[in-house]
């Protein structure tokens, strides 16, 4: 392979010739061989627009010639789209400040600048890594700055618009069902009734929620470190460059980023992120509610509930011919396990940071981007291959609700819970229906029973004055 | 043992002579001997105020004369004020609805009225459990009222306030604080300086964010389940029963609560105490961060970093004399951890809800209030014991001010970081100061370099303009 | 309060006249007032065990009289028993090292055996706490000893008992559901059949598995640390100490104690604990898949799976007449979750010694013993009021197993997976049986198929030569 | 691109030509679009053992030709060897079963098998992918059993070795440093001496039993589920298939794998997977106890512990020149952290099986084998990059040795507790030396001092009788 050679304050080290990255980003590999979790997209691209709103500001504040500005710009917005990702192979499992993904992003910087001006990569003239493309900056403040730019970005345009469409699709479900009496379950034993409408009007409900907690959350995203440089007081920054670069980052992201009020605890904790992967974790939890709950209705086809048609995808089985599996809940059940533990990891390293930071930051982002990134894509493809495909077996859901005895809790309010019970009792020890426990029993004749042991009575509150009780 | 002899649908059983309970609770005693956890007192007291409240409304809806519910009342007011509490006898590990408790809270109110009212305790005349004490309720909708009014409650009265007292303890700390100048530390290495101060307010604005989180979480947790019933859809409520319920929940306690806007939801789902134990955590995060920083701080005292001077409460070893040892920081970061430890607890119990209900409400709120009391206290204890004691070891703070390498960090901008590099490094292998090693190299004469190299210009940014670089 | 006058080396300070425990226990009680959870039972009679081992061995080196061990063993032996707990007043949520109830043993012993003497209690005259009580130890290695003992004793004496009761009763229902051909679930959906017996036999094998790693792990826990002292050198021990006293508690206790070969390690990590719990969740998580299959099987008892009976122990239902709920089920799922809560806990606490010391040890004594305790009181209630009770509905599980289309599975070394996939899709679109589909489509004759689509013959591999493939 | 058409039971369709695989796993592809994480290489890598030991056992059998048994194995051969790695590309997040995965693997033998027959691809001649490759198999059996292969293969291959590598390095280390005396810290605060090589011994202890229970937990891995087919009945195997095809993969793989004695549990639970994530979990927090202290001892240079001087492998600030992190620490630490976060993913998958199957295996799998890959790398990174590097700071060690008040507890045989506590409160509070605040308080003389009060002889147990004390 060719070779550059390249330089930091270690000495000189040999650089593939190809790449842009520089002395410390191949240090990094070599030290840190570890595992195969690269360091996320999603961050490379957040570096590549702090760095340009860095040498904007910089500039502005007279600190960079606009030809320098200029340069670093060019490059940071390649960076930005995404077409430099390949310059970027460090390991999340790398120092725990991040300090070798920023110098990776200066490296980068710097020598795609240095070519776009003609010179030598590796030359660090006339873009230096340290003194420009980080000026004003330090791995301390920056990978932080970078996290939340990550984070916010993604959940902002891939998590969020994919759960109001599961939400929205779960919702053309509930009107499209709300005419549908079924028995309702509780303990999984028969239950009073209730509309599949009123079922999925839940699911609905529950999604409504976590968006909104997702998206409070989302107010400590908002808050950048960028301009605490080392420890958080700012050292080598000028006073405006934390208001103007967080500004100018609202600017370039369109998204309501401002300069975090302490510097100190930007650096040193992370309960921003531990919070959102909080709300994540809360939006795991309804999913996995919602796609357990699906896979049970359609459980069958011929010896389960029975009460859902779920799509039929794909063969369901290697060794059962015909067998078809709720596939699309399985994924779903797993990426919310997978949030969980996500959750767990970003706990115990939220937990750990000493004094002027917090060094498990690569871990923190890796942990809180997987979430979104499966949680996005999972409720994606729950709704297009499952949610709008499902129909309800009505045949199977009027033999339930035909068959429930406890359509007796009607009977409560007119005979008293007691006696109901042994309606109920009677009826379920002889196999008989209610109407003929409840005769036999004496409580009510025909008319009394078919008068009040109606579902369609049942699905609401009702005004209907009390008989027998005081 | 007295007893007397109690019935419910199952049929008769021998009651305690001195004990409210009834034949419902009187059961689960013998089928659930499990563990050593009972039932949390705080939601003792939310049933009795749940219980009050249905009573006042279904009065004022003509579902119960004057006379029921006013004894109805009585009692229920007893439970309020925690004299019933040994009548409250049942382990956490029973029905997973918590059906076990609400018939508990109906047994024991029931049988309290009806002493009340001279008449026999177990005849459920005048005042049945059922039909009376649980009318228009049912154990799926006023266990989780009552899980959101106790955790609501102790969230509002025990913890913020103490989340606060701390926070203002370390606020005036950070105060006093302000103008001594110490050295920072990063990756647990010398870094460049801030004031102690400064530090403290990183920790303020940790639990300030914290607060914020944690009065934000409490929305998902003001709205109540009851008007439910049994599966979320009023079957045998009247139509205003749900507001009226709640408002007077609302009135009772003078906290915000409403009638949850769907009920489905609220009774399947628990993602509002999910939500608030994720708050909960990152409370956590905050406070081990702070109590791991004030021991390592405290470490010593004569062989540890030693800057801070903890008080020192009692002996720390029974062997090593006159030992004194952080350990109120220990009882916090024990906290912390089995916060964690709980919020793991919560977050698996909030997946698995089915249908129209989810039965691990006894673990979820089991856990949750076990948060909130240590959480509570441990901030409290921290607070007294520990932080309004702190003082600052000037000499040892000053003596590491004076021998860091890191302000070398001030040269940047005059000499760039290369040849900032070069200085601290000579001076760390030859163990000499950052001035003679840099007047060696012959970058800066002395006056330039006192003039750069003062702690007191490092504390903040600042508008100089550069020198050499463009 | 009446009071007596105690003291420390920090001081004199006022102790109920009642109390056994003196100045350290009783300034814990100030300092440590958080939240209801006290060092458990079982960790106070391992404290009795040890430092009634260490009399006899601190006798038999010849560092304590005969009159003096004696007066330390009469005392340590009520210690023992339990009649002393109400002196063991002090919180889980103190000094991470435990030295607080190290302590505490220490003075009630010390303050019992001057009792027992005639002497003055708080005179440490003719006991002293740390002279003769705490003798060649420090609470650094009693404490972690004390864990070591109790979590065996507790393991050894009350979980596993109670997961072979459990174990037992379900080969019990295994051998007596052997002959009952049932269908298969995978996916929650139809598969082919195997017989309940078998479906039984999975949880015993489950279960065995369980035990064979619990008691595995109970290795690490042999190992105690006693003979370390402060910081595992073993500082002020005879050389003999550790092996005699580990012997001595192996010989008090009936169980294989040893001396940790290494001290270090055994005073600054809890491995042995966080490998223990990780078998206790190991445990939780078979026992967790049990519970949800019974409750499954047992759902409805009208519009679920129906297949089992499970026994109806109390009403289920504060609304709903006559509901049956699978509580003993609940009760034990959650008290699962709660295992897996602790886990976690315990394995952050894991992972934060430092030095010669790991500060989180009450939090994971506190969870291990909580985790013991309901797992075994949890497999008992379920062992007797559910699993014995369990019958088979008959009627439910041949109705299914007649209609399910995976018998097809049985055609595929005749056919071929693709037609017989083919005649699973036909039966279930056209609604009919499998073999009407399969005659239909020509692939077998009616002799044929009834040949090969037996139940009865698909319960086991078969020797039987294939036909039709190469 | 080109295509060519595949079929399956659904039907037709396109895959391009250049791939391998088949109808199902195309589908998969499109279903399935969630997320970056791809199945394992290990767990490819496992079926194509899989495949071939089950072609060899069923030519055997006499259920294969030898013709088409040679073309199978040609094929799985070519998957084991790992060239047709690219021709897996199905997500984890696919059908919980792994169904997918084990048709990808069926489809790519077979149609690679049928390139090598000179036959067309996609018409499953000579070779079906069902009816050949998968011929006695099921997916249920067939990934749970890639599962255990693959887990072992990296946890004998990979973990093993390099954790014994880091015992080994630490064991250099401990002997090395064995007469190296420093100051001992409990609670973070001086304590009584000991010597590095001690402090190293400790950890080579805990790794020694983290080896130890990793080796332990392999007992239930090598148990396979093969043979059990669709429900864990071995419909469609021979009697001799299970036992026949264990033995062969043991054979090919040179691990003791077995058949596994249930096959019911083998597929409805992953017990095997949870108790040996729990293991990794053990050794996790170990690493994290050892990268913690190396970390604290080489804190500084200046302004920390400093006894330690770790490598200096990277430049550690992108702003303060001349900063040397702990980074490898820090990697290892994270590293950790997301251990425990897959344990409590893997533990709450391990719950969640349903009847005849577990659906979470993918999310099983690749968490743990995620552990194993990072923590393997991790700890060759460590001992390569840090721990062969690590040199005592002897200066500073001396000099924390010298000042320490904690070898007053040498005094406690001499003088007893109380006594010992008043010299170091008066050395402690008039900062002067333990000697001469014992002389001065007439304790003992000079010469008695300097007998009793010498570090080298508080590093083990003393047989010199006590001489004050009774």
């Amino acid at each position: 392979m060719n070779t550059r050679t390249e330089t930091d304050s270690m000495g000189a080290i040999a650089v593939p010739s190809h790449a842009y990255w520089g002395a410390q980003t191949q240090r990094s590999l070599l030290y840190f061989a570890i595992g195969n979790d690269k360091m996320p997209v999603e961050l490379i691209r957040a570096f590549g627009i702090l760095k340009k709103a860095a040498a904007i500001v910089n500039q502005s504040l007279g600190k960079l010639s606009p030809e320098t500005a200029m340069l670093l710009i060019q490059a940071a917005d390649e960076v930005i789209s995404g077409t430099l990702n390949d310059h970027f192979p460090l390991s999340v499992w790398q120092t725990g400040s991040g300090t070798q993904t920023n110098m990776n992003a200066n490296e980068v910087i710097s020598n795609r600048a240095i070519e776009l001006s003609g010179g030598t990569m590796g030359s660090k003239d006339p873009i230096h890594p340290n003194d420009h493309v980080n000026l004003s900056q330090s791995s301390n403040d920056t990978f932080p700055t970078a996290m939340h730019i990550a984070s916010v970005e993604a959940i902002h345009h891939r998590l969020i618009p994919m759960v109001k469409k599961l939400r929205d699709a779960l919702h053309q479900k509930s009107i499209a069902f709300d005419t549908i009496i079924k028995l309702g379950r509780t303990h999984l034993m028969d239950a009073v009734p209730l509309t599949l409408g009123q079922e999925f009007s839940g699911y609905v409900a529950q999604l409504e929620q976590a968006l909104d907690r997702i998206e409070a959350s989302l107010a400590g995203l908002y808050e950048l470190a960028i301009g605490g440089t080392a420890v958080g007081t700012g050292l080598n920054t000028h006073p405006e460059f934390a208001e103007r670069t967080s500004a100018e980052i609202a600017a370039l992201t369109g998204l309501p980023f401002v300069s975090a009020p302490n510097k100190f605890a930007a650096l040193a904790a992370h309960d921003g992120i531990v919070a959102t992967s909080g709300a994540l974790k809360t939006l795991a939890c309804a999913l996995m509610k919602i796609a357990n709950d699906l896979r049970w209705m359609g459980s069958g086809p011929r010896c389960g509930l029975g009460e859902l048609v779920l799509p039929a995808n794909e063969p369901g089985s290697s060794i059962m011919p015909g067998k078809v599996n709720p596939t699309q809940c399985e994924a779903m059940t797993m990426v919310c396990v997978q949030v969980l533990g996500n959750d767990s990891a970003i706990a115990v390293a939220g937990t750990q940071g000493n004094f002027e930071l917090n060094v498990f930051k690569p871990v923190l982002i890796h942990n809180l981007l997987h979430s979104v990134r499966i949680l996005s894509d999972a409720c994606s493809s729950f709704t297009d291959h499952m949610v709008v495909g499902i129909e309800p077996n009505r045949d199977q859901i009027q033999h339930f609700l035909e068959n429930s005895l406890m359509l007796v809790t009607a009977l409560n309010p007119h005979i008293g819970y007691d006696r109901a019970a042994q309606v109920a009792k009677k009826a379920h020890q002889e196999k008989t229906t209610l109407k003929s426990a409840c005769l036999a029993l004496g409580f009510l004749n025909a008319d009394e029973f078919d008068a009040i042991v109606r579902p369609e009575t049942m699905l609401r509150p009702s005004a209907e004055p009390l008989k027998n009780l005081s």
